[in-house]
């Protein structure tokens, strides 16, 4: 059966290039996902074929396999709130599609053997814009890959270098926090080319706390290190996506402002989290002094097998074994928590996004047509001759132009207050798409958990497997109560700031055009 | 030939009353204009047969003069943004269509002998809303009644105490205003019956400033009186129309109020002009002692024979005759002028309608939405469980609550400033559409001077009738001046005082936001 695929954007094609004109909401039969580049080969409903960027198309699900976290939109689907910056892409183009020729070991190491994952988890398959989940969504418990029992079960790995402690705090498990917070500043991107010009890359500055000392990165190398980052952590906290790889105009200054901003903020979550912050692979992409370094530890990194559930082995509680009763209520709470606010930030989002289409629209246009409609009345009152006409007809005019003023102000506002508020909730969205794999991972642990006694009746596990699966389920009921906790603390503190930040600027947009009404009023003559 | 309409609004029949469904934009046949009432007997293009309110229709002209004039939309012509109030009517009566029976004399004395008048500048052809011209455009110069040439060559009539003299003031010619200007208050608007109740009616309280005694007018005395006035001075200065006549829930207080206050408005401009304030029938209106007094000078005045083009024989310029060239060169510059203001008005009405519209519209709803999103994230972050949630969460849920009472703020604000300024500009409108009216006399009585050349060589006027109508026509255009200088002057004012009003509201709205989301911001805690 051909997979289908519904048209998300207009996609006007460009005379021959072999594409295919596209109009959104319209659907296609997918011919080859294979074609690379970012592209798709597609053919419409009138039998033409052609090529389609991927990330205008999302192609349907042809499993049923919805179940365990299907609620959270992760995965290719793009919403219409996504794209509250009002940008409308107009072509994709897929700058890093391939590694350049400098880097020849693409070997991507894989312990997840899901075909599907190429489809829906590869890097091309993400939103297009703002952050949104990339793995998987079957990945577990569907998937052919490890699931947790590999780690209920397995030998924990003899390195003892990465230990991940949780110490019990005032409100809590927690992480090891480092002494002195990490932070990184992204600056100074460079159009730099290679093959005399053939390619060209914008090629980032990121200047770590610890070292100050500048390391370059082009945007692919900030998704090679998602991409680890993804498979080492996926299972125990959320990664959220990179900004997306669109763009026609990608060397266009407010494109690389907006992807800078993004990448800015991704790394600055990534800098907080200290199980993130401290580990190698990070620490590789910040401090690495030269390409031999950058080569091996890239090398390296790509084999660690301490990844996916296996990670759960680094946790070493400092608190009492937890029995999977209490693991369980304990997931279900977060479950619940993480569903609530990702239904909470979606409204939100949902109606910053109409708020800011109605503040640059409809509203400035007609704040202008008022200010033009009492000029051209202070023009008319001009014409009558009429002596002492003066003193109304300035101030008539003068109000006007306040007017047309309040229509700039209005309409430039957004930008202003609305756009923190939205950037720190698409943010959050893409976090809190990322739990319902996480809680699917803890959910499939106990639920092998609690089949241990069927297990041992059927003789394929001992009693002794099960006091271990026991406490490795604790474990992992650690690592999640420490993870919630960082995320609550996150939470609060980014939410407070937000709120700060987009009231003062609303008092400040409401005083500003008070003042300058004020301003225009003192202008009329006292009757 | 049947007549047409079209149906400017919907209207829903009443089931059993003989009525027809009607929707907006419909064309339907007139069948019977004389069924009374306040209603026609129309068919719709299904055939079917009723009656719809008179306000409801637009019955065509069925005459093909346009002529002189037709831009000011006069007549009963009802467009949009006569609605600005948001109110739309859901039924018309007419609850003065018929004189009670304790007014034997219905006898309206008309000099026009105008069939079409009948049908076109009758009371009931009147706009729906806000003022309009009453009279018909094509009365002058087309109509079969007396036109200019009837006071250009007619004898003045004997009685002298009329006289309108035009005194050469700081700004030109200017009308006699008397020594303390008059006002009126209406006030206290009392539902009363007759017919053992079968008739109800409300009355109001009209109080003088000279004579500080309460007489008692129903509207539809009100409306006898505007007959008057239009009957007398249509040819030389605006007289708006009422405010209208609608509307089933004629007794609500909301109808009552706004009836009052646009009534209160009509009253105010009649007694600010000189002219019309110190006439006998506008004095008799406000100050008659008794019933007797009434009636006695009701019969007089509607046998006024100074009326239409013979007010101009009351005029008495102080200053030296103009020649037509100059009387046509400032004919000209008060359409003009008219007519621009005319587009300006009708430009602010619009904006202000739009505005009115989406302030208590989309905007309240979205400031709601804004709030509920705040305060449906501080639900789920209390349920975090998170210690030291409290401070965010109450101060999320009071900055929710300030976006919801914004949003009410916002939706009534309309109310509170853009009323004003639309019922000013509303009544502006009102006047700038008898405007046409005026200037058409004027130009048919230059048109007529001009061709006393040919009328002498004709053997139709003498040379002194020449000199005659020179002098005339001269003495109309210092009418003319006089009424623009007072226009102006009124204009000046009026506007002066509605945009400080506005603005003031203005100011204190968004000052009012601001203070509000100040409050809100206190509440976070300072990171």
């Amino acid at each position: 059966m051909a997979l289908k695929a519904q048209v998300l954007y207009d996609f006007t094609a460009e005379p021959g290039n072999n594409e295919l004109s596209v109009r959104e909401g319209e659907t296609v039969a997918v011919i080859d996902q294979t074609v690379g580049g970012g592209w798709i080969q597609a053919q419409n409903s009138s039998g033409q074929t052609g090529l389609v960027p991927e990330g205008y198309l999302q192609v349907c699900n042809v499993s049923g396999e919805g179940g365990a976290g299907s609620w959270s939109g992760g995965g290719a689907s793009v919403t219409n709130t996504d794209q509250w910056d009002g940008r409308t892409p107009t072509a994709l183009e897929y700058d890093d599609a391939e590694w350049d020729d400098d880097w020849d070991d693409q070997s991507v190491s894989s312990y997840h053997g899901n075909d599907q994952l190429e489809v829906e988890g590869g890097a091309s398959g993400r939103g297009l814009q703002g952050p949104s989940v990339k793995i998987s969504l079957n990945k577990f418990p569907f998937s052919k890959g490890p699931s947790p029992e590999v780690f209920l079960l397995a030998r924990p790995p003899a390195n003892g270098r990465d230990r991940l402690p949780v110490y019990t705090g005032d409100v809590g498990p927690v992480w090891l926090y480092p002494a002195s917070p990490l932070d990184c500043v992204i600056a100074d991107p460079k159009k730099e080319s290679k093959l005399y010009g053939l390619k060209s890359f914008i090629e980032y500055q990121i200047t770590p706390s610890t070292t100050n000392r500048p390391v370059n990165h082009r945007y692919k190398h900030f998704d090679w290190l998602y991409e680890r980052l993804l498979e080492k952590f996926g299972s125990l906290l959320p990664i959220p996506s990179l900004p997306d790889k669109q763009v026609t105009g990608r060397f266009e200054d407010d494109f690389i402002r907006m992807r800078m901003e993004r990448l800015q903020a991704w790394m600055t979550r990534m800098c907080r989290h200290p199980v993130v912050s401290q580990s190698e692979v990070f620490q590789l992409f910040i401090t690495y002094r030269d390409e031999r370094e950058w080569k091996a530890g890239k090398r390296k990194a790509e084999k660690d097998e301490t990844v996916g559930p296996m990670v759960f082995s680094l946790i070493e509680p400092e608190a009492a074994e937890l029995d999977v009763v209490q693991v369980e209520h304990r997931c279900e709470l977060y479950s619940r928590f993480t569903r609530s606010m990702d239904d909470g930030v979606r409204e939100l989002l949902d109606v910053g996004h109409t708020h800011w289409k109605r503040c640059t629209g409809p509203l400035p246009k007609e704040y202008e047509r008022i200010g033009r409609a009492f000029r051209n009345l202070s023009t008319v009152f001009s014409s009558s001759r009429y002596p002492g006409e003066e003193t109304l007809t300035d101030a008539l005019t003068a109000a006007g132009k306040t007017y047309e003023e309040i229509a700039q102000i209005v309409a430039q506002q957004p930008q202003k207050d609305l756009h923190f508020l939205l950037e720190t909730n698409s943010e959050y969205k893409g976090q809190l798409g990322c739990f319902p794999e996480i809680i699917a991972v803890h959910k499939a642990a106990i639920d092998k958990v609690k089949e241990a006694d069927r297990l041992i009746s059927a003789g394929k596990i001992t009693n002794s497997d099960r006091k271990c699966m026991n406490q490795r389920v604790s474990c992992m009921s650690y690592s999640l109560q420490a993870e919630m906790n960082h995320f609550h603390s996150n939470r609060i503190y980014d939410y407070n700031r937000m709120m700060q930040f987009y009231l003062e600027q609303q008092v400040t947009f409401y005083q500003q055009i008070a003042d300058k009404l004020r301003e225009a009023l003192s202008q009329f003559a006292t009757l």
